[in-house]
């Protein structure tokens, strides 16, 4: 058999989490709470379990979440989403992304993915024949070098891939770069996939804008977002797309032919579990006692380090100490120091390494506190 | 948006539950059980959200499942699975059928489909570049006409789309099916995707025959499986794929991609409550007391048919006493009957009608019964 995706291999997170467990490191690559769930939301998807809704949900979801999710983005953000038309639940972020994708993306179509890129994009846009094309980030900022992606677009153009707050970098697109973004596709046949799921986990000072906000873009993009990062669920696949009326329609078309439908009881008890908004708006606070105790703790490895401004990962450079290969470090820091992280080199198609680490930090308190007496020591 | 599916509209099976709702009709047309799952399979996902299983799935599945599946396939069709690299556990049947589908169809590829086919088939091909060729099965009883396959194979012929037992017709194939096919791929570079997800409904007198029980064909065969079908619980969207090592290789990068891994606690929980081979074992007696009410009951209504093989559908053919299409009469059922059901033109590319109807026995029999006695009176 041919492989239609001959560079990919194991990914980086298989590969990370095997060698902690391996070596009985702490897992600070993959992103994941090391923490549970509320035990109220599990006793809510009990409920409805018990009460019978164990069968098909509707293809586009359950009203009673699409209407919850329809309430939440206009209380948070201001901005409409028909929940009959508008709002799609599907089985994860991952569906989500790859669902729109697939709903404009053909063969020959040029895809800007602005690098360092969480490793789904480039994957489903290629199975749909596009063509990627790579702008590099900022370094070491990860904001957007927008010359760059003035230069990028083309005719042939039909899709950018963007990811606010950024995975792995935690920069958080500001005003400017939306406007500036809806002036460089102004008039053009060009969407937008908005991958949006730490939407709720951006720390005092920035604040989460949506591509949606900005009414031209709305027409365009389709936000993808997860109730796994926000809910501490990322093990109950459960994601969303907000897009206009016709790019929703035809992104369902496509979800309901991947998955057609999302785990029933999640969904009832995620829409009960929504009703009150602190317990998603709360999430910034949360992590950013986490952000800070892991920043603090980090001063002293000598890896150099701004905050991240959202997301639950920080990046951290260490090429002014060595000269050795992102990758490599990663594997002999799970081994020799204890702790496994992500080389961000995994996330440029060419493996472009600038010798930074990034560093899951939703973990409990104590386990980010061993981790960094680690890596004070073993660094 | 130019759509890349302009064919598809609303699922049959959204329209007709619909039509069913709004005319509060009893239900037999999208297949889902009108009963619900065995407590202690809830009381098992329960138990296992509460001990905190509520993180990412390894992508491949969680292992107790993926030992429990291949020691089933093992114990009941005699076939080794490896269940570190041929077992693979995704979210929903739909899911495996369009991961497979991806894996191996590249732009150009035919696809031979046997009509009528289950929606989901065709629109994955087209997604991925392929050209559909249909086959039609043999009318009434919907077995093959291996002829006819024979002259639609080409050089081009990359995957055969196999279902059995087969929706909606019932019809489950034989050792001389399995053979015949075999025959004719020999040598070719085709794959089979088969669709098994109905593998434990079959009735007295037949049996379920995988086609990777023939060691030739097990090479090529994607088998594609549903949780739903078989613990009635389709709204969990959990199913799986078996197939050899570099086929479920590339199936599982494609897998990676779409839904990266399946809900968490009910990995476990299936993997628990399937230690005791009888709670699917038993099934085939328990949708063959349905099968038999049903069509015990289908006798006095004049429509004419003969009882399903397989599967928990029973067609029903109305040709010698009205003209009237299937769609309008499944449409004027649903309004007037009182019993919705779903007209079985719709899986054909070009709605070809043969004047049946397909109804769903997966129902409480005092709901089957009334049904039964709607269709008597008002046929
Ligand atoms: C789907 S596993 C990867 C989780 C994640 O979002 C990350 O680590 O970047
Ligand atoms: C995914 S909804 C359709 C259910 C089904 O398998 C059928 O009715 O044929």
């Amino acid at each position: 058999i041919k492989s239609k995706l001959p560079q990919v291999g194991t990914t980086i997170f298989t590969v990370m989490s095997k060698l902690a467990a391996d070596h009985k490191a702490i897992n600070l690559s993959q992103g994941y709470p090391g923490f549970d769930c509320y035990p109220y939301l599990q006793d809510l998807v009990t409920k409805y379990m018990n009460e019978g809704y164990n069968q098909y949900a509707p293809m586009s979801g359950v009203p009673a979440l699409r209407n919850r999710l329809a309430k939440k983005t206009l209380s948070v953000y201001d901005v409409d989403y028909d929940q009959e038309e508008e709002v799609t639940i599907v089985s994860g972020a991952t569906e989500a992304l790859y669902a729109a994708i697939t709903a404009v993306v053909r063969p020959g179509d040029e895809v800007i993915l602005l690098e360092p890129a969480y490793d789904s994009y480039e994957p489903a846009v290629r199975l749909n024949g596009g063509v990627p094309v790579y702008v590099a980030l900022n370094i070491p900022d990860f904001s957007v070098d927008w010359e760059k992606v003035e230069k990028a677009i083309t005719p042939k153009t039909r899709l950018i891939m963007v990811n606010t707050p950024h995975n792995p970098g935690g920069y958080v697109w500001t005003q400017n770069d939306i406007d500036t973004l809806a002036d460089l596709v102004r008039g053009r046949e060009i969407y937008i996939v908005s991958d949006d799921v730490y939407e709720h986990i951006v720390f005092e000072g920035k604040a989460h804008i949506p591509l949606f906000t900005h009414p031209e873009l709305r027409k365009i993009t389709f936000a993808c977002g997860s109730f796994g990062k926000t809910f501490h669920i990322t093990g109950w696949k459960i994601g969303f797309c907000l897009a206009p009326k016709k790019l929703s329609a035809e992104f369902r078309k496509i979800h309901q032919f991947l998955t057609f439908s999302t785990v029933t009881p999640i969904q009832y008890a995620l829409a009960d579990y929504m009703e009150d908004p602190s317990r998603y708006l709360y999430l910034r606070f949360f992590y950013e006692e986490k952000r800070d105790l892991f920043c603090k703790g980090l001063e002293s490895t000598g890896l150099k380090f701004t905050p991240a401004e959202g997301s639950f990962f920080q990046c951290a450079s260490y090429g002014h100490l060595s000269d050795e290969s992102d990758y490599d470090l990663a594997v002999r820091m799970a081994k020799e120091v204890g702790v496994a992280c992500i080389p961000t080199s995994v996330f440029y198609h060419d493996k472009r390494d600038h010798k930074i680490l990034r560093f899951c930090f939703a973990k409990e308190d104590n386990e980010l506190e061993k981790a960094l007496k680690l890596l004070q020591s073993g660094l």
